[in-house]
């Protein structure tokens, strides 16, 4: 059954083309698109364009869905192309006309829109809260471990001091920018787009104002063509907001197996959280880094797919919209999971005791001997001469006893200051 | 002269591959770096590291400077490798000792580093405005057609009625959207990363807090790693932004360019905003919304780039980032152009008078024929069926009466409404 | 059963995010494994390390494997991470010993990467042949419609004369060049990198030469690190290959899309290839060719999903690599479909005629006019002046007597000659 | 002066805005200017157009401006807005009437795409003789350092024992497939496309097969509409095989700034090749190989670019299109200096002893542990438990005794096999 069947035969290979995986992502898609169509009912009922004996029938038939979704035991079958398909039949099995009536003054893109938009808004929370719980975290670790030393590196060189408190919440506060692009999605999908119909809007006196409400949403998206334009301009906008949060962890990653390299050695994980290999028994490797790293990477990626999807296309509705969703219901599906196992693994790192003596790291001091020598009253440049001089003839001897102290730095790491960031937006 | 000269004779082809193009990109940065060094000094100051002389005759150098950046006298020659090292020779020339002592406590990142976030932050503050100077225009327009119908498209077929008073601010509307990309662009290059040095920190007691509030900056990104790491992530953040605009710009001229189509014939432009052809003498082509397109896509194609130099590197600084700033920085000064060059050309526009009555255009009323009857009745895949049939059997008629009067539609286009929701944030 | 497992207890969660959707991806591989393990255990044989009898065991087992794969009974069930441990499990249950030895001198990177190599050259040659047989469809209609004229449009204007002949045949030559990276794909595919093991080779006395020639391979990668290498750089030339076939057929059907509007109306397709609307009863949707679009699309962003996966990653395997294969494999077999659709749907397409004499076409003529002029003495700058002036003032008779006879022009498509050019590599 | 100027004044920022940098771009196609337009002059004078006394006085103008392009001294000044109205209006001023009469049958499309096509093929030649001088360096760094021992690692982790050989000549034989790419877009561009005149071919009885010889292509375009369609289509196929060459170099380099890492330390390269830090007076960073690195993989995101400003364009020139030439003519320029630098600086590589008997490296031989047992009639997996369990318990012993013999590995490189697949095509 396909709402648009004309009564045609249609190849079946075509068929298969261009239903493509709908009815799996949909599955996702589900519980928005009957919260939807509840509140376009209630308006239909408002505007006394069905009756309230009918709204009633379509309230029950609705609870009974969602229900089933709840029970796992709602299945979209391959006599229907959607979920929107799935639902209108249903309805209509149940309660025989008000279903047929029950798509007055919307269309399909209209449909599909209004449950997206309500999926990735309630995506992007849990994105949001998952993000927090993670921030904290690592607020936590920086604190636990402010005292212990890491070299840091510029140009992979070994360069000046840094700590395990700078390391865990330098990636904390990165978090908090991607929070920024989190939220400017989230405001661009909170605006209700229902009443755009085919993304021109209809001629019933429908009640945009009573469905905003109605599902939550803290603004409309006035004009209809705006609102129908909003598919693919969402997808890019969120695909954005993804990409941020993925590429901070995506780094993260990529410190984390190389901190557990034997060359650096500065971290490791219980067994539970390595893996081994089929040909080398002495294997214990990062691989669930190297999957965060590696899918958050994907996630990135996928920007280019919604660009390259809706780029130099005319506005109004094209059927190329239908292929954005598959991949970025994926990727908030995803993304959750490695936020929930990046907060997990994380809290297991067990951080090792870096001994900076060794040879290798005998100059991690010298700007910090130079300071001394600034502060007693050398120029900066002079003494980066002299100190440079003592390295190139081999007589340079490291002044480990400085502290730092001004605000973000080893001794300081303002991690409250940092958490209030958080907190104030 | 480069500051890390240490004497060795360095191929001169080296010398220029390593170099690139910072002498002409820097031209851009070179205010930034004198406000940022100016704060700097008066840190040093207040903190004791230089005398109030010292200051005195920095100050004094600095403002030199500035009026030259100002007369557009000052350049960059062959002998220095970037702005950073032409100002410290500059005020070492004029004031000796002290133009030394002012990169004491900083490092060449970051001074980069901050000079770039000021560069940044002024610059998406002129592309936020200039957007709103287009979402004004927009409306404008959309006010001024309001009344004109233009046949709206779904999979570029005839589809439903739409009006040049929908078009207008449809984009005006998306362009909200955008502006929440660049706040939230802002909100992440509003942080003061100075004093972060290499990347670690300083053990001289800097006060950041002062610089922070010198330079204007709402906050401080605290943790030193995190604002180095901001280089790289603050441009994957901007391209998102620029992007963001560039989307709703490429997309506005894409339909421009088509309606400027014979094919269409929806609109046309006076003669100066259009190009002939070197062949064919009765050429008018729509060239400036055309590089408008290209413009405003090669823009979007920048957060590859910064995703590919920076994905995957360890934490640290590494020269790769220094390859970050030309295009970025070409991207902000071509965006400016573009949006001013839009706002000129789109209010040249003429509208023109389209025969909605013309043969390919009689089925644009259909719905309105549908809903007349659900309104009488019947419901709504019943009189779908029944139109369907008249279009089958060619015996439909169009029934041009009808109203579009809800929310956002074209007889109540809520322009106020968008008014309101740019002015709420 | 997974092959790295030390008898740990590992999170379930963790399984699953480390799993992923290998077992349903890796039905593809299935049969190239068995054709790969099968060539490792007779190489293992000529050398030793198996027995005649083993190796007759592990002919029998690996044959049963390829009737279940044939007969679609081959299941990858949730015990096995993919399909490598599985086909291990089952010559084990069959056969004993032999099971585990089949093992010996390989490793599971090695033998993904031949197994995937396999799949690539086979399926390069798939889209090889689909491209030729569309090629071929395309030539064919292109000498049908030879002498259907079409208007010829730059910048969307109006321009010059153009032809169906010239439009059909114009994507054919231009498959033409998308052939040449699917070859340079095919050759970089179609080295043997069995043997490679974790990378490094191994010490057992393997022969390498002996499953080159046994898998059909042209030649070996010869080095071990290069061959492991492969992984990432295999899919990033193929999906530059999959990439440039997909970017010949999205623009091919933006042309049908837009030829297909009313407002072109030079095309269409019979019902059974369009589709209606959910609200609009007169809708006949070009869904198919929007789908092509949009999937030759996405297809074209799976390099950047590569690259972001790869990039900056240090030489060695890194379990990143195993994310590279879904979006790959599904790439290649809706690449597949969309070839078969489009040369079934491109052969039902409606020439429509197009009436050249309508007002809006009428300056289609005036190069034509111009060179009447030239051939009469008139330099070429004076004749486009002329011309040029015609038109201004309104004037202007198009003259539509001219032939274009040059090579590959309107009259003198040149089609066996783009059939050799085609042939001859 | 402009071609298409119609008399109409044009505001100058929209000029600017038209113009671009073309100017500053074009010098590097001035030659194939040169080149294109006397072949279309000697082809008209063959069919008559243009007498044989004009043809000499073009051939005298050419060659002067030819002259003045190697001296340097050909100018494009701001009165021009490209090269090509500039060569016309000096043949114009040097020989009057025939300079206004060379472009007879072209049009200015034509003319940049037959220029841009004979610099891409030029240069394309240049990259992949470029690549094999490389090649050949590492082949010959591969055979100077084959007994050097190098941990292999997989995960980031110690894996088996590689050599400097195995990792030298593992990218040698990788540039072989980037060749194949290279070639592959060679085949691309080695077409004519001279004789499309707008796109839509001439009136005028042109001889493309002369021009096709004239210029040294190995075919024609033959479809008018195909030849035009190359603009773009070239451009994406080129970037695939720069792209295709700058990932080898890009993740050689990485490995590289790893290695030379005081936590690795395999390799150094003398002081001219490194450079200082503006704060640590110690530093020695690999700046060269970071800008290989990340200018590499700005070349490898060009790709994205071209797609987002071609992609769903309908066929046709479009003005977007000269958007495309200026990154990629940088792209060029910038590949052949980075495969110079590379090859200089790699020459200068200071190859370290490595001390494989160090601790973190113990496990490097596991494998080769467990080759010996198998050997002694063990099976795999049993010998992979044994050696497991020695490593659990601490008691393992490294075999350092084995050799690795087969083709392509440690000790059988196979250096002249892989030579030969190079020189075999």
């Amino acid at each position: 059954m396909k709402l648009w069947d004309k009564g045609l035969s249609i190849d079946k290979k075509i068929e298969h083309f261009t239903v493509g995986n709908d009815r799996e992502v949909d599955i996702h898609i589900a519980p928005y698109d009957l919260l939807a169509s509840l509140a376009h009912a209630k308006m239909l009922a408002s505007i006394g364009i069905i009756s309230s004996e009918e709204l009633a029938q379509v309230t029950t038939g609705i609870a009974t869905l969602q229900q089933q979704v709840e029970d796992g035991t709602f299945v979209i079958d391959e006599q229907f192309e959607d979920v929107h398909s799935k639902i209108e039949f249903e309805l209509t099995k149940m309660h025989g006309e008000v279903g047929k009536k029950i798509h007055t003054a919307r269309s399909r893109n209209d449909q599909v829109l209004v449950a997206l938009q309500l999926y990735y808004k309630d995506n992007l929370q849990s994105i949001s809260e998952k993000t927090k719980t993670l921030f904290n975290t690592l607020l936590q670790l920086a604190k636990q471990h402010k005292t212990k030393l890491l070299p840091g590196y510029t140009h992979l060189q070994v360069a000046m001091p840094s700590s395990f408190g700078l390391w865990f919440s330098a990636y904390a506060e990165l978090l908090i920018d991607d929070l920024h692009m989190v939220n400017a999605a989230l405001k661009t999908v909170d605006q209700n787009p229902l009443g755009s119909a085919a993304g021109y809007g209809s001629s019933f006196p429908i009640d945009r104002e009573f469905t905003t409400k109605e599902l939550g949403f803290e603004t409309l998206k006035y004009n209809v063509v705006a609102a129908q334009m909003s598919r693919g301009k969402s997808e890019r906008t969120l695909t954005m907001a993804l990409g941020s949060v993925s590429n901070t962890l995506a780094r993260f990653a990529m410190d984390i197996c190389l901190y557990m390299s034997q060359n650096f050695d500065f971290i490791s994980f219980p067994d539970e959280l390595t893996t081994g290999s089929s040909i080398m028994p002495h294997k214990k490797n990062p691989d669930v880094f190297e999957l965060i790293r590696g899918k958050c990477n994907k996630i990135q990626a996928l920007y280019t797919e919604t660009l390259l999807i809706t780029n130099n296309l005319p506005s109004g509705y094209h059927r190329d919209y239908q292929l954005l969703k598959e991949n970025i219901i994926n990727a908030f599906e995803e993304l959750k999971d490695v936020l929930d196992i990046f907060d997990y693994a994380i809290q297991q790192v067990i951080v090792k005791n870096i001994d900076l003596q060794d040879e290798k790291y005998k100059y991690l001091f010298t700007v910090d001997n130079m300071n001394t020598l600034v502060e007693n009253g050398m120029s900066f440049r002079e003494a980066y001469q002299k100190i440079g001089g003592e390295v190139n003839n081999e007589i340079y001897t490291p002044d480990t006893s400085k502290k730092h102290t001004h605000v973000g730095s080893i001794d300081n790491l303002c991690l409250e200051k940092i958490r209030e960031k958080l907190n104030s937006f």
